[in-house]
This record gives C-alpha cells, sequence and structure tokens, in this order.
C-alpha cells in the first residue's frame, strides 16, 4: 500500500507492507489524513517515532469481527490503552502509561491507505458530514477537552492566543457556550477567516492585563505562556494547548500570588467533537481546510504545511493507487 | 513604641511612632508575632517594602468604635482590599488589585507594640486556645487554603515536598480529611517531628513517580517544582505553595501530554483556619515553634529564623516595654 513514513526523514512509500489485524480491531480504508503540528514535530525527532505517520482521519472500515461495522464511514480515537491499568480503568485509556498512539507511539498512523485500530475506538460518521468536517474530528475533539476540564457558568472572559488551526478551534468551541471570547493572534487572514458567531479577532493584547478568566496558550511558543500568565486574572486558569517540545521559563510568583492555574490539555473524547458537530452544522471547519494533496505528493504537502500561512493541508488517498 | 523595620537594613527601633486609627480599623495591642520567609525575602528586597515588618500575629484590641471587641484577643486577615473592584465585592479582597498587605504591600506590620487594621479583618480568639496556637493561624489559613481551592473526594493521593514550617501544616492540614499523606523533606528531626495521625514522612521519593494525586510543592526551590511535576500522576494536581521570587524552569511538555495542572496557592481565610484549630485541637501546632524571643532580640531572631533547622521563631511583646 501506498504510506507516508518517518524513518529518519519524511518518505514517501509506494509499497509499503498492508498492516496486519489484531484480534477486535478493524481494518480501515483511509479516505483522508490531516497534516498535523504533531506529525511535523515527529519528523523532527519528538517522541523517537519511527513509522506510518498521520493520526487525523476519516475512512472506512474495509474489514472486522463485527459485520454491522463494515463499509461504514468512521472516525477513531488515537490512543490504544493497555485496558488493565487504573487509567483505562477509568475511561482515561488517553493517560495509561503504556499507551500506543495512532502515528505517534508504537503504532502505525493513518497517512496510508490503510490503518488499523481497536473496533472500541471506532465512532461512525453521520452521512451528513463531509470527509473535510470528519477529518477534523480529531483536532475538534481535543479543543473540546477544554471543556471537559474547566467547568464554566457562561459569564467567563476567555482569551485564545494564537491563530494556527487548534487556537482557532479552541475559540470555536468557547463560542458555543460563552458570549466573550477573543482570539488573538499575528496573522490578518486567518483571523478575519475565524469570525464566526460572537467571536471576536484582534492582533493586541494591550490592556488587557489581568482581565480575562480562562487564557488558552495555542501559541507553541513560549513567550505565549508569559502572555498567558500575564493576560489571566488573579484566581484564572491558563490552559495550555501546544505540545512545546521545549522548556520554557515562567515567573512562578505571579501563579502563586494570584492563584492561577496552568492546566494541560491534549487529546480530548471524540463524542464531545462529533456532538458540537451535529449541534453545530454552521462551525465552518470547512474553513479551516487550505489544500488537498494526493499522498503521492505527502512531501511537497509538509513544505506548505510548516507555512505560517498555512491552516490545515490534508492528505486524499481515494485517487488511483 | 517598640518595632522591628526595613527600611534598606533590618532594625529594632526603641521609638517608633504608634499608628493612627483610620475610622472603622482597630488599634491591636501585639503579643507575638511570627516571622515567615516571606518576612526574610523582603529583608532581600521582595516587594520593595520598607516599613514594619511582620504579619503573623496575636494580640488584643486596645481601641476602636465598637466596643465588642475592646480588649478581645485577636487575630487578623492581612490583606486590605480597595472594597469596591471585582475581587473585593466577591469576597477575594486577598486578590484586589489595589490591596494593602499588613507589613509587605503599604501598610506597617505586627512586629511591633501596636499595629492597626480594619475590624472587619479581625477574629476573637477562643480562650481555649493558646498564643502560640493564635499566632500560628494566618500560615494555616494559607494551608487550609488548597481545600478551598481543590475538590477532594477523600481516597486521594497526597505527597507534600518540604519539611518547612508550610510544608508541614499543608501535610497537617491533608491529614485532617485524606488517609493517605505523606511528607518528603530532608532534615529526619523535622520529619520525626511531624508525625500525626495517619501521615506517612520520608526522604525518599524514589518509586513513586507519576503516581499522587496531588502534590504540593512548598520547598521554595525551583527543583521543587521540578519534583513535583515527575511526582504527579497523569491529569493530576501540583500546588505551588512557595512564593519563589525567581524564574523555574520546567518541561511544559510534561504538563500538556499528561494534562497536569499547576495551582498557585497563597493566603487563606482565617475561618478555615479557625475551624481547624477548632475541630482538631491535638494538631500539634506548638511543636513548629522553635523559639520565643523578645522583640528587643529580633536581629538574633531573624538570624536564627534563616537556619535549615528551624522551625518557626516567634516575637514576643509582652515584657517590659
Amino acid at each position: 500500500m501506498r504510506a507516508v513514513i518517518f524513518d529518519g526523514r519524511l518518505r514517501f512509500i509506494e509499497r509499503f507492507p498492508e498492516p496486519e489485524i489484531p484480534s477486535n480491531w478493524a481494518l480501515i480504508r483511509v479516505l483522508k489524513a490531516g497534516i498535523c503540528k504533531t506529525d511535523i514535530e515527529i519528523t523532527k525527532g519528538y517522541k523517537n517515532f519511527k513509522g506510518v505517520l498521520g493520526h487525523e482521519f476519516v475512512g472506512v472500515v474495509e474489514r472486522c469481527h463485527n459485520p454491522d461495522w463494515v463499509q461504514k464511514r468512521v472516525v477513531g480515537e488515537i490512543n490504544v490503552g493497555c485496558g488493565e491499568c487504573r487509567q483505562c480503568v477509568n475511561g482515561l485509556e488517553r493517560h495509561c502509561p503504556r499507551r500506543r498512539v495512532l502515528g505517534i507511539v508504537g503504532l502505525n498512523g493513518c497517512m496510508a491507505d490503510y490503518c488499523v485500530l481497536p473496533l472500541s475506538n471506532l465512532h461512525m460518521v453521520p452521512a451528513s458530514t463531509t470527509d473535510h468536517r470528519a477529518v477534523l474530528v480529531e483536532p475538534l475533539s481535543a479543543a473540546c477537552e477544554i471543556l471537559e476540564q474547566i467547568e464554566l457558568t457562561g459569564s467567563e472572559q476567555a482569551v485564545v492566543l494564537g491563530d494556527g488551526r487548534l487556537g482557532i478551534l479552541c475559540a470555536w468551541v468557547f463560542s458555543t457556550v460563552l458570549s466573550d471570547v477573543t482570539l488573538v493572534g499575528h496573522h490578518p487572514e486567518k483571523l478575519k477567516m475565524a469570525g464566526w458567531r460572537t467571536l471576536k479577532t484582534t492582533q493586541l493584547t494591550a490592556n488587557r492585563a489581568h482581565s480575562a478568566d480562562i487564557v488558552v496558550e495555542a501559541t507553541g511558543s513560549g513567550k505565549g505562556l508569559v502572555d498567558a500568565v500575564s493576560l489571566c486574572r488573579p484566581r484564572g486558569k491558563i490552559v495550555l494547548k501546544s505540545t512545546i517540545a521545549s522548556k520554557s521559563k515562567i515567573n512562578l510568583l505571579s501563579i502563586v500570588v494570584n492563584e492561577k492555574s496552568i492546566i494541560g490539555s491534549r487529546c480530548g473524547r471524540f463524542k464531545a467533537g462529533l456532538r458540537i458537530l451535529e449541534a453545530f452544522p454552521d462551525m465552518p471547519l470547512e474553513r479551516l481546510i487550505s489544500a488537498d494533496y494526493p499522498i503521492e505528493q505527502a512531501l511537497e504537502a509538509f513544505k506548505v504545511a510548516i507555512q505560517p500561512d498555512t491552516l490545515k493541508i490534508v492528505l486524499d488517498m481515494t485517487g488511483e493507487k
């Protein structure tokens, strides 16, 4: 099968071996796969991962033991827990210390004609949902994770730093439950594009010090956390949304004296993302797709994906094999 | 009056002017005042404070407009808010951006024969409570603040890093509600002394990585936070309890990937501390007092207070003036 792999360098392979199917797992024919910042980090050495890249996809179940799932269009949770530890037992497979993660830890990913996942990781996609919307369920669910971690009353003032894909998704998810949400970024076109419902967008953070109830750091830079701490009000919450593979200097004194909280936030439950898709069919997710590339052009697609003006680049596997 | 001041250097003054009493404030004759790490930080330049030091005290109301309070033994909340801002209106005077803080920001402290505070900051001390226990209400309430910030089910495993006064108080407060609490420190005598109820004490953190539900950082060192992050389980909480006037390097990646939270925690409500005093008369607070010094010997007392084996040093104002 065709596959995009990283084995020290990024490569497109025409004839990669098809995956074996463990029992209770499904073989999925991938339709589309998104390129995520984590994929780009992996090509720089993150997690020391070697194998097929990719963890954002929409596909069709080709083979599995349960006939109800065969030929169904699906998206899939990316964490595969051990099923036995304290985290797994509590439904937190995504925090299992022995977990494998699709295209990130110990499990070949979805930038290929086929991938495999446990059937229990899969969710069917409603017919009304386009492939482009479905491929965004993974990052959309990651944005929804914030709502699982923070209890909101509805009157909170939220600021999202970073006008990349994840920042915009977080801002949109907040806008489904809060009326006072501001997205702060540096790219006028992205900010313009991000407008939805009551969401405000701006390039400035001046005159906002110590006022926001919740600040989401989605810039992916160490500076972003420093800004987030200063924008957050006393007793407010700072949500760290970007996996920055570096150490950052922060002034702990302000965190202690002003009793702020810093909350790490990562993957979310797909049910949350799918629920948002259903409840808000007008959420303009398609705007996040900058371009589709056939899988054969994956290397060029990755080059475009790292450009600052790019939003989501999608690899397409539906073309001729 | 006698007073311990900092005006660029730490000094004992025999004849410092007595404070004026604003309306609705009380003049308090101080009986005892504790030396806190923050006082020592101030003598190194923290908050750029100049004036009478001290914010931990027990005293007797000498003069005020309400006769019910006169001659009553009291302790006092240290934050004086503006009374008008969003924080003050929500009962969070301790987060008012314009607050004055006894002996720390814009308000002379309690290491003197007299200090003044708004009557609304004062709490009467039950006759059964000794002066030594009462002088510890301020740091005890700071430890109780954690219980206000974190909702506990009772089954959590908590680890407190740091066997100083605040670390021990946090461990004791946790031990009033949790059965699995461990205090980690480097001083065998302090650890032995800290034993109370089911509290476990140890010098080792080995084999504990990623297991604790809650980790309190009370070492006052940057290293303490690094240890706290690695001891904390995925989705667990790290409470930052020490006001470290420095920048610390932390690995944000572990916070994000494991969805840990870092929660800054500072002053607490005195009602919480007084309630604990009443409910747990066997909490061995007296053990935390290393020695009493007459106020005239304040400079020597400060020297002893910074020794690593010292717990709480108390200044006594009840001797001859």
